[in-house]
């Protein structure tokens, strides 16, 4: 199969999963697609360790990467889209189905990194993890019965990936920031609003979301994150020193 | 979802299936994307007795229809295709790749019944259950491990199936802010900027292009806009209440 190069830039992120067989399943379709590279959010770690030493587990799931939280696993990623079953999770998150969406994934996978989010087998993706996402990509299921078991998802998902990667659209012009540097521009805008009072501490957490996917869906470019960076700094370190 | 009648002539044939969860998988797959009629041949008794009565088995399998072969599974249907991991089992059959092949199931559905067959986890089709198809299906995928999972494999062929049947209503394009909100956040973005030292009045005019054109890049929306607004305002009056 083709454009190992591209592939090469997926990140497939499995959050809080609980199943040993669904992460054995999981990695089974990403290398029966030729997506090479897992990354596992704060799995149940009896599943992880038993999907691991499984015969017949793959070097896949062997190499995968562990991480405590989403930020981390995302960070080097410039485009973060989440999965989910419903058709209107949250009215903040654009969704897209996954033929939409998966045009759009390869385009990004020209030039950057992309991390695809699976959530857990009962409640999917939370709010925190979902605030770490653009936008959010949903397979057309019946909708009397439209949850999919994960390992199903991810086969169904990545064989659409993979599907027209003779046709691939034309590369993005510019390369957006990646999931790291958006976070620090938004911890720093953080720093701005307490220190001038838009924010109180007692509504902290829910503003934190907020803000977060304020920023995402900037659609920064790598070339402007180090400018806004570097403005935001300054005016933080003014607004503190006239304390 | 869609076309039911379409949806409802499509048999879908397991053949000689072993492991109930497989079983319960295709089940599964089935009900999410609408294909509702679950043929088996000759599966293993204990597997197919254990999925029917596993905890949260769908009616779907209990409606399964058993069969002795696969002339008595496919006799009422005018296309029989067989799906296979390998690209070449059996040059007598013509062989397409599930793109191709979806496309003419479609067409067939229009009027009469399809059977598409699944063989078993070990060995897939056997040479008498290939007799009975008129040509292959198979699932693109990486040369070095082509062998799919039994669940995953419905799961992907029905997908395809039902891919191009139901136009998902697009996400509401989200709406870019207007050119004179973007201005008025280059505005106070300024005013922030000089207020805390980020930039000198004599480098001004050259900044407050490269500002604007920093602002416009962003590509902010009409909905945050207001938002950016509000906080940018509030940090500069705090920055000048500190002069």
């Amino acid at each position: 199969m083709p454009e190992p190069a591209e592939f090469d830039r997926l990140r497939v992120v499995l959050v809080a999963t609980r199943n040993p067989l669904n992460l054995g399943a999981a990695a089974r379709a990403m290398s029966n697609f030729g997506f090479l590279r897992l990354r596992v959010v704060n799995p149940y770690e009896v599943a992880f360790q038993e999907a691991r030493s499984a015969v017949g587990a793959s070097e896949l799931l062997a190499r995968a990467e562990e991480y405590k939280d989403v930020a981390a696993a995302v960070s080097d990623c410039s485009l973060v889209v989440g999965t989910t079953a419903v058709r209107s999770r949250d009215v903040r998150h654009p969704l897209r189905s996954l033929k939409q969406g998966a045009r759009l994934v390869h385009k990004e996978l020209r030039s950057t990194q992309v991390a695809l989010l699976f959530g857990s087998e009962k409640v999917g993706l939370s709010n925190e993890a979902l605030s770490h996402c653009h936008w959010l990509m949903h397979i057309p299921a019946r909708e009397e019965h439209p949850s999919m078991n994960l390992g199903q998802a991810v086969a169904v998902c990545l064989y659409e990936l993979a599907r027209d990667t003779h046709s691939f659209p034309k590369p993005a012009k510019s390369q957006l920031a990646a999931a790291g540097e958006a976070e620090r521009i938004t911890s720093v805008l953080l720093d701005a609003l307490r220190a001038s009072g838009y924010l109180h501490p007692k509504s902290a957490t829910l503003t934190d979301t907020k803000v977060r996917r304020l920023v995402r869906r900037l659609r920064l470019q790598q070339s402007d994150a180090e400018v806004w960076l570097g403005m935001l700094r300054q005016i933080v370190w003014k607004l503190r020193s006239g304390e």
